[in-house]
């Protein structure tokens, strides 16, 4: 209903919309619907082991508390509400947190500037988004260096073109050549008018988060935004258990605008929790039930995920480490816990420690994204384009990664056996000692049969030899190329446009430049 | 028990074993037990879906029938079994060949000459084995070139040295420089005295098989080997629904002796089976009744797997692909048929279809190691080294693969809720911004906490930079040196050695050399 709301709106203002909407299809320009799984959750914890978790973390919340730094009215609110508040210490009764949580919508719909693309978070539904954050990009030509708000505009249009990117994500890459204080607005503005997927908001200073909300009430108008999600924001919590104001500001600023935050406990295991999977999977929850709580007596009914960033360490180096055993049992765990909070879950991405997209990368990362698959992830923060622990935004990965969430795709749609599947035509017509390539059931269906790769090389090794005898790095530069050569905008209402090229050149007049 | 019989006859034959333990234990050689899983297997089929393939598998059986191919032995105990035999078509009547497998063992032992390595395969376990059947070896100094028995014994040494191998596997690669009818002598000498893990016999010719066999008399003695499984051969089908004599002929040999056999389906989907996952997983179904079912009447109780090598197609090229979705649902699925037929289960391996071991080789490994954990494989060939579809032994990636196995075993152990595990202590200790690293749970725990790759590089940007920026392939190939270096034959009874000498210089003069 609200999708058709806004298609309406936006397509009386912009003309021709169909047009425009062929002229897409005809660049190649499509995007996956979001997965919704028709497969089951993997499980690692037994019924006990939960319970167990479960008990302790609200023990934690109970005995040992959290900390809201420097944070005046979240501590009133807090105190309000029931909990034990000493200092900045707030200890929350058995049980409290989770019973705020339970006017947390169980999913809910992101909205994108085109309705076609708009994501719905929860449920048995996986949204996938890039990478976020890092100050560094790489690519096979140019090296690794910091990243521009050129690097950022190229990965946003990457996202745009790439089909099995759902959302077009937040801080893809920092870029640094902008002041600190500035950069959200071109941020902002590159999601708004590059791609037309969601994305997300600033979280870096509350004035900033007010901005996100600002330039959304250009495009979707004041009033559906007040009534709708069209944002996400990615909260991290200062592990163990502390909740900075920074970072709680711009939650207060979206859960009362009704927009939605991942809250996210940031854990490298053994450094910011104890060194075990059970112990680890206790501070998640305990720091998941504050936060996603806080979220609801800002505002009820506010849309919340439960996230986990939870990896290993390397105790010989103290270097974080990705795609480990022990981090995908974490990941399976806390998908547990969320599933019974009744919350969207955000956790997973292409994870890996490597500096190059080579072997290691490619290890770590498919451990990770099978993982977040399986382990019931409603939102993939990372699904592509991480490198070096999360400090490299890379080209050539990004393309490499996103290929593989076609797989994702591919693998969620889970096994049919219907007439058709069962094949059973086929197996009589063909009979022993045959082959089935030329056979009617295989010509009437080989063409959606098989996930094909649009990265990696199939060719004989003798015709790869003689093309070069490229690696997969190589192909995917070639790929990242390509993509950005065939990118074209996707039709954005003028009117919309310059209001919000207006807003952010008025903001950056408003104040100074900072770079701290 | 019989571990230990045959532990005892070894230690009196060859004196100081405790001595040569403690050497081998000096030398860093240590293999890991083989796993047993304490994590739930994944299932991607319905019970609907399991059963509509179940009956559709039972009705080819039934109707359209499987060839036995000059093979009148065979012919003739299938039809004293009760099946509809004309002309070299086998007819199975619905029930008989799942009735038949009743007789198979759900678990059982396979013995290795040292006893500490033997290893059972079937139930919660899951044995690992490298790579097996590729003419080429690659590495990186090297390139690309036909396999040589030199590198044939390389590999063997390499499967010694890890520690997450439970097993040498069979030809680790084809030593083409050795005549076709002898090469098969030379490698199970390798096998049985340049490691003491169990290994695989010739399935290449009868004959071969008989060789096999005799040359484990010598190392078992002939009475411990007619009660006791001490080789285990992988038997192709040649699919779609075809037993050709050659392999049904070393299946005989290895069934009568009491050996074990892997009867696989070998599908690439769309070419020898349906190009749907339910039409796939009703042929292998329905070859592995037939294939499973033929070695109970050869010998009932002998133990045998079922196994399913079935991969997907790229229908632009014809090529086989590795890693993908629908082999990934194949596996769940066989795995759920295999578990309800009550036999052992072997699948997934290291497969991948890249040229290098580059960040293709790596996703699609990936991809397919986790799956083969999850769908309950109970023995994985090809665990490690596969490259280019098989058709290469990569030293680099053996290293690689093997270094991944060691992430296979901690996932499996599952997650411990215990009190250490619960880390409440530690929680307490640390409380809100606190730091884990020097807490007393920490200090106590840190050593066995988490999975450490010994080949993947997790220093610092700088320092890895400053070592010459080396991707994964190059650090792997240090490693492969580093590991032949270390490399020292595992003690062995002076006698038998010298008996298996002797066998196979008997066995080379007694014809000549083939090679074709």
């Amino acid at each position: 209903m609200q999708d058709q709301t806004v298609g309406r709106r936006r397509g009386r203002a912009s003309g021709g919309g169909a047009a425009r909407r062929a002229e897409r299809t005809a660049t190649g320009v499509e995007t996956a619907r979001f997965i919704t799984r028709n497969i089951p959750d993997y499980e690692v914890l037994t019924e006990e082991a939960i319970e167990t978790i479960e008990w302790n973390a609200e023990t934690v919340l109970e005995e040992i508390g959290v900390n809201f730094v420097n944070n005046p009215a979240a501590l009133e609110r807090w105190r309000q509400a029931g909990a034990d508040v000493s200092g900045e210490r707030v200890r929350i009764p058995r049980g409290l947190a989770r019973k705020l949580i339970a006017t947390a919508p169980g999913e809910f719909v992101q909205h994108a500037r085109n309705p076609e693309r708009s994501v719905t978070i929860g449920g048995r539904n996986l949204v996938l988004a890039p990478v976020y954050g890092p100050p560094f990009v790489r690519d096979l030509d140019g090296g690794r260096r910091y990243a521009t708000i050129q690097d950022f505009r190229n990965f946003v249009k990457l996202g745009h073109m790439s089909k099995w990117l759902h959302h077009s994500g937040g801080t893809v890459c920092e870029p640094t050549d902008v002041a600190v204080n500035k950069r959200h607005l071109d941020m902002i503005e590159a999601h708004a008018t590059l791609t037309d997927k969601p994305f997300m908001g600033s979280v870096t200073e509350p004035g900033r988060a007010r901005d996100s909300v600002e330039m959304c009430e250009l495009i979707f108008g004041k009033e559906f935004v007040q009534g709708n999600c069209v944002l996400t924001s990615l909260i991290n919590i200062n592990s163990p258990l502390t909740f900075d104001d920074t970072m709680m500001g711009a939650l207060e600023v979206y859960a009362a605008a009704g927009q939605a935050c991942i809250v996210s406990p940031f854990i490298v295991g053994g450094a910011m929790a104890p060194v075990t999977v059970a112990g680890t999977l206790t501070q998640v929850l305990a720091e998941s039930l504050a936060g996603c709580a806080y979220t609801q007596l800002v505002r009820p009914g506010a849309p919340v995920i439960m996230g986990a960033f939870v990896t290993s360490i390397d105790m010989n180096s103290g270097a974080p480490t990705f795609g480990t055993p022990e981090a995908a049992q974490i990941t399976y765990g806390a998908g547990q816990l969320a599933r019974r909070l009744g919350l969207p879950y955000r956790s997973a991405g292409a994870f890996n420690g490597a500096k190059l997209p080579d072997a290691q990368a490619a290890y770590e990362t498919a451990n990770t994204l099978q993982t977040g698959l399986l382990s019931g992830v409603n939102f993939m923060l990372h699904a592509c384009g991480w490198l070096e622990g999360g400090l490299v935004s890379s080209y050539e990965k990004f393309v490499m990664d996103a290929d593989q969430l076609g797989a994702l795709h591919r693998m969620a749609a889970g096994v049919s056996a219907d007439e058709t599947a069962q094949a059973m035509d086929a197996i009589r017509e063909v009979g022993p000692g045959g082959h089935y390539l030329g056979c009617a059931h295989t010509q009437a269906n080989f063409k959606s049969a098989f996930w094909r790769s649009e990265v990696f090389d199939y060719k004989p090794y003798e015709t790869w030899s003689e093309d070069g005898g490229q690696d997969t790095a190589t192909l995917a530069s070639a790929r990242v190329r390509k993509l950005l050569d065939a990118y074209t905008p996707p039709p954005i209402d003028p009117g919309i446009a310059e209001s919000l090229r207006d807003y952010v050149a008025r903001k950056k007049d408003a104040e100074p430049d900072a770079f701290a």
